[in-house]
C-alpha cells in the first residue's frame, strides 16, 4: 500500500482536523504544503486545481484515488483504517456524530473561510476590523448552537459519548479559528473545556497548525 | 417501526435533497413544514430549536432519532434503508460521490443560503440585484469546479458510473437554485444535461418544490 499523501496548509482549520483523524489512527502521511496566500494563491495554480478542481485544502492522494473536503476524507479513513474508529458503530450514534460535524463543517466553517473573507475585502471594500466582525458574527451564532447541543451531550472532555469521536476533530480547528479571530468564548464553556481537554492528547498537538512543516 | 417526519420547507435545497432520497428508497414519511419567511422565520422558534439547534432545515425524526444537516440526514437514510444504495459499496468510489456531495454541500451551498443573504441585507444593504450578484458569484465559482469534475466523469444523463447515485440528489436542487437566481449555466452544459434527465424522473418529480404542500 503505497503512502499516503495530504496536500494542506498549516493553519487551514480543514486541514487541521485531517491532521488529527491521521494521528488518532496512526496513518503515517507525506505532508505536501500549499500556500494559500503566497503566489497568488498556490490553490489556485492548475497543477493543483487538476487534482481539486474545487481548488480547496486539504486533498489526500492514496493508491489511484484523489480525495478532496475534510469530511469525505475523514469518512475514507474510517472505511479504509478502521482500526481505532472515530464514528460509533451503530447508525444512530453515528447520525448524531455526523450532524454535528456538517454542524461546523457546512453550517459554520464556509462562511469564514478565506475566499469569502478575500471576496468581502476585494469587493466590499472590507477592511480588517470589519472582516473579522463577520467572521464572529458567524463562528458566534454557530457556537452557541453547538454549545447547547454540548450541554445535553458532554461530559466536558468529549464532544460526545465520553470519548474521543469526529466531533472532537471537528470541534478542536473550530475554535482555534475563533480565537484567531477574537471570538469572544466565554459564552461558549463546554466547547472551550473540550478543546482545552483534546488539545492535550498527543494526536490534537502533533496535528497543531504550530507544529507543522510550514507554519510560520 | 414508526413513521419518518420530515420538517422542511418546499422551496429550500437541502430540504430538497432529503426528499429525493427518501423518494429514491421508497420510504414513507410525514411532511412537516417550516416556513423560513413566516412569523420572522418559523425555523428561529423555540420549539423547532429544541429539536435543532442551528435551525436548519430540513431535520429527520425517526424513532427516538432527531437529525439535522441533509449530508448527515442521507448518510443515515442509506444506513437504516440500505436496499436502494445511494452510494457505491466499494469505499474508493464512496469517497469520490461524498467529495462531490460535499463539494456541493459545503463548498457551494452555504454561502448563497437564506441566512447570510438576510444578513447581507440588514447589516450591508444588499438590494436584491445586488443579493442576486452575490449568489451568482459562488454558484458560479462552484459550478465551474463540478463541471470539470463531471467532464471526467458523467455520461451526460447521472453525474457518475452512469447511474444514479447521492451525487445526482446533491446536483438537481443545486441547479434548481442557480436558476431561481438567474445564473448563467450555459457554461454548465454537463450539469444542466444532467440535472435535465434526472428531473424527468419520478422520485425527483415527486421532491421537486412545486409539488409540495407547502408550495406557493
Amino acid at each position: 500500500m503505497a503512502q499516503l499523501k495530504l496536500y494542506n496548509y498549516f493553519r487551514s482549520s480543514t486541514s487541521y482536523r485531517v491532521r488529527i483523524a491521521l494521528n488518532f489512527k496512526k496513518i503515517d502521511y507525506d505532508y505536501l504544503p500549499v500556500h494559500l496566500l503566497k503566489n497568488g494563491g498556490e490553490q489556485h495554480q492548475q497543477a493543483y486545481r487538476n487534482l481539486n478542481p474545487m481548488g480547496g485544502v486539504p486533498c489526500l492522494l492514496h493508491n489511484e484515488v484523489i480525495i478532496g473536503q475534510s469530511m469525505a476524507i475523514i469518512e475514507y479513513l474510517e472505511e479504509a483504517f478502521p482500526d481505532k474508529p472515530l464514528f460509533p458503530s451503530n447508525f444512530e450514534s453515528k447520525a448524531i456524530i455526523r450532524q454535528f460535524c456538517e454542524d461546523i463543517n457546512s453550517g459554520i466553517h464556509p462562511l469564514g473561510n478565506l475566499q469569502v473573507l478575500q471576496y468581502l475585502e476585494k469587493n466590499y471594500s472590507f477592511n480588517q476590523k470589519q472582516k473579522e466582525e463577520w467572521v464572529q458574527h458567524w463562528l458566534s451564532k454557530g457556537l452557541k448552537a453547538i454549545e447547547t447541543n454540548l450541554q445535553k451531550n458532554s461530559d466536558g472532555k468529549f464532544c460526545f459519548y465520553n470519548k474521543l469521536t469526529a466531533a472532537d476533530v471537528f470541534l478542536v480547528p473550530q475554535i482555534f479559528t475563533a480565537r484567531r479571530f477574537n471570538v469572544d468564548l466565554s459564552h461558549f464553556p463546554i466547547c472551550v473545556s473540550v478543546s482545552e481537554h483534546c488539545e492535550k492528547i498527543e494526536c490534537f498537538i502533533q496535528a497543531h497548525p504550530k507544529n507543522q512543516p510550514d507554519s510560520e
